[in-house]
């Protein structure tokens, strides 16, 4: 260890030594690029850095006075909107975590993560306002306090039952003084992940984790200072891979978009000059598909980070000649989101033809620079042989890995064996080390960029009383990448229809979990009685 | 703090932690850009990032065979060649601190540096062997091992006295398991600075220091992947201001440059594409100064990080033309080097007139992004008026600034007194919070990027034996910016001339450091007997 013949007087202290945390990069903006323009949405909201900061202080302050103590959880049941990206720093600015959740789930689980988080406030967005108040009328414990965003202008007003945001903002002090972290390794965030059973986990993020995300996503991403980020990815998926606190760092410009469609995006390129935007393949499935009159044209290359499954190559194809340049990114909420990437290979791969480059592209690559080692390993954790064949389960360590699950030291200590971050999955690695998904070993099927845990849906359709086994896979689809599809085995002298147990499964579920396609068969099994999986996949793939 | 109601299994691990050392750079460019140019020098010199990471383990390997144990310093007299660069990552591989010594010190201060900083070995480029080799016998106590580094190329052939570099490389195992840090606050560096006492001080860096120094350059220089770097500014100056540290980070090419010359520099531009460089205005003024004929036409801008003191307005206008932009930064060895930079507003500024530019590129700015504040203070540590006319000194708070002084707890407390490193460098701070600096509180004068100690040399003056008082100042020189000017107050009845006196000073001080203008005069004092030093520097300014 490197410690010289006398350390004396060489400790840390408040001159050289400051935790690591998103909050310093607002903090620095607002200094630094105080005019410039830090937040747009829609044609009212045009806010700099200067403003972003007094606005998020002032949630800061208003939590605060309603009895958020540093360590309570600050839930949100937002879109893309400025609201969602505030409470980014406005929560940890009062010591607060951040709990954002997903909009699309069901009322079922989402008073499970209030009550499994411990949520003492939740900011909810007016569209989600029912959403919210049947997950706290059926949640078990204390209920957090409602404030309500309205958005106007996309059509959804006030309800006049709860406080609104802007109200709390305006009484708000601008000059309450920050609580920053003392410790990198405080909590900032939790994020539940549909994991594989059928709860899901509270992963939880620190301060010094965020930070490198962003220093190490700026030279992932090739960026110079003033990029204009189109928010695409939902914050309440990894917190938007960790982009809204980026942007602070380099005078960055966020693009809100609340819908995601094909004339938002175009238009947000050609008239805000959108230069970088992240989304799952099937955004730019949506943009290739665009008719004519909704796109719009723009002379300036838009850099796209694209993850959740390989883009198509003919999308890709496609979408290269529209202006765009695709970089195939992977993580998991485990990670803070992105932690490989394909970095390209100009000199290498430039002056190969389209399907060759589309099959590279394809590929997730290798680790991102604030990682460790991200490797493929065995099942008795030894590097597999990096030969494109050999197959084996992508491990991660790193300063980007979550501290671990909320409340559940068991599942923790299980992912993070013999010190890496086990995926759960499968890949094999190329004679350059990049690595490519193979298989997915936790039977994640991933609709719209949206996670499903098969788990999930298997066991909803296992509760109704003619099924006595249900498997999911995934099944491919044109416009959401996959979709789940249920192979199910009746009880003996049962005939339910197809659409009757969808509708079943969709009364339980969020809608995009509910099964497209439903096949009655008895299930293929090993010897030891475990289904064969591997075996529906491949006719999921044969149906129509 | 941002503690949840149970954190129970959320500690760090090996899996979620790792100490940050900028090793970490090299080790993952050995693997994600393997077959990549990493660095060159002359015709030979071309080797890829495996090549360089193999080098540096067999260095890592060869040091610990020789008994460098994890905290032993070993140090260095090279210029800007491989070894020298190989020794930022095979040094601290091995557990050791490295400490690059100034080619252009004396023998003493040589000697002064070895003992202080009890090195155990010494990489010497036979050009500096005479200077080592005198410093070595001079010196109390055990002596460094030495260990030569010729450079055949450059007409400094191996004295056949000692070990050479490359023989002790050939011996070395290239599987060697680097030593890491297990905590990221063990030190790295030791840089011994000119200080304004006679003896230098030793500065001590950390991991972590100098890898948020490398994440937060990548931003300030607007770099993206595969820069190539030309190394003018000495690693033995804050290890070159880190950025060998930075270039593994993103895939860069490291241009060697042993000689600073105009040809060298243009021909490396020309021939090896080089995109970014940086070096004292005394640099810029070389090239604007170039004859034709030592000029090389480029068809790309080449990025410039300048720092030491504000390049001329006329440099300025000029070296653009010629296809460099210019960006001010100023930081001290205590900061790792540049902490603050002159952050261009495009929008604002790039219509003004040239004259009105030069003066905007001449101000100091404001903080690089892994710096948590920077900002100028009153004698009372309060923020200064920002109006551009009110004085304060700059204070330093963040993540880049050093442990603090080797064997040195006192100064070390001085100087980070309220929480803050306090630079010594007397500031404005206009309207948007850019900092300018207006005086050098600490006397340290700048000739040709070198700092020099004004009571160093007023010391030696002192020495000699026909001298009652001596004061130093800048005076401003067209070729090294600025220059030693001494005014000395003789003992009644002497009359020793100047160039006697300037030639006892160069027998005791580096030919820099000797003043170039004597001028006897009764000093002019204040009523407490303190010398007037702003009189003096406004005599010196009008001298020829």
């Amino acid at each position: 260890m490197g410690w010289m013949s006398d350390e004396n007087g060489l400790d840390k202290c408040a001159a050289n030594y400051t935790p690591l945390t998103p909050l310093s990069h607002l903090r620095r903006a607002s200094h630094v690029f105080a005019q410039r323009l830090a937040m747009v949405y829609g044609e009212e909201h045009r806010v700099t850095y200067a403003q972003y900061h007094e606005r998020c202080t002032r949630l800061a302050c208003a939590l605060s006075g309603k009895g958020i103590a540093p360590g309570d959880v600050v839930a949100t049941l937002i879109p893309n909107v400025p609201a969602q990206i505030e409470a980014h720093f406005g929560v940890p600015a009062c010591g607060g975590v951040l709990n954002t959740i997903n909009t699309r789930l069901d009322v079922d689980t989402v008073a499970y993560i209030l009550r499994h988080g411990e949520a003492k406030l939740i900011l909810v967005d007016s569209q989600f306002l029912q959403l919210a108040e049947a997950a706290c009328a059926q949640m078990d414990g204390p209920k957090p306090t409602l404030i309500e965003v309205p958005d106007v202008a996309a059509g959804h007003p006030a309800s006049g039952r709860f406080e609104t945001y802007e109200d709390m903002l305006a009484g708000a002090d601008p000059s309450f003084e920050w609580i920053m972290p003392q410790d990198e390794w405080e909590s900032l965030a939790l994020n539940y992940t549909s994991g594989t059973t059928g709860r899901p986990k509270g992963v939880v993020y620190h301060h010094r984790g965020a930070y490198l995300m962003t220093m190490g996503t700026v030279v992932s991403w090739r960026m110079v200072l003033h990029p204009i980020y189109l928010t695409i990815v939902p914050l309440f998926h990894c917190n938007g891979w960790n982009h809204s606190w980026m942007m602070p760092l380099i005078g960055g410009t966020v693009v809100c978009c609340r819908d995601i469609t094909a004339p938002a995006i175009f238009d947000a390129i050609a008239d805000e000059g959108v230069t970088h935007l992240g989304g799952a393949p099937i955004v730019l499935n949506m943009l290739v598909n665009a008719p004519e009159t909704e796109r719009r044209k723009f002379d300036h290359q838009v850099e796209v980070f694209t993850a959740g499954a390989p883009p198509a190559p003919a999308t890709l194809s496609k979408i290269e000649t529209l202006g765009f340049n695709v970089t195939q990114v992977y993580g998991l909420t485990e990670t803070y989101g992105h932690v490989t990437e394909c970095i390209w290979r100009g000199e290498d791969w430039d002056a190969l033809e389209k399907p060759a480059r589309a099959a590279i592209k394809a590929r997730q690559g290798v680790a991102f620079p604030m990682m460790e080692d991200i490797t493929v390993m065995d099942a008795q954790m030894r590097q597999i042989p990096m030969d494109g064949t050999c197959k084996g389960e992508i491990m991660i360590r790193g300063n980007s890995v979550m501290k671990g699950y909320f409340k559940n030291p068991d599942a923790t200590r299980e992912a993070f064996e013999g010190g890496y971050f086990h995926s759960g999955d499968i890949a094999v690695q190329h004679g350059d080390g990049y690595m490519q998904i193979a298989d997915r070993a936790k039977d994640i099927i991933i609709s719209g960029g949206e996670n499903i845990s098969s788990v999930e849906v298997e066991g909803v359709l296992m509760e109704h009383d003619d099924v006595l086994l249900a498997a999911v896979v995934a099944k491919p689809d044109d416009k959401w990448g996959e979709v789940p599809c249920a192979f199910v085995e009746l009880k003996p002298g049962t005939r339910p229809d197809a659409a009757a147990l969808i509708a079943f499964a969709r009364g339980k579920l969020a809608g995009f979990k509910a099964p497209k396609a439903i096949v009655f068969e008895e299930l293929p099994k090993t010897s030891t009685g475990k289904i064969q999986k591997f075996e529906l996949r491949k006719k999921a793939q044969m149906l129509d």
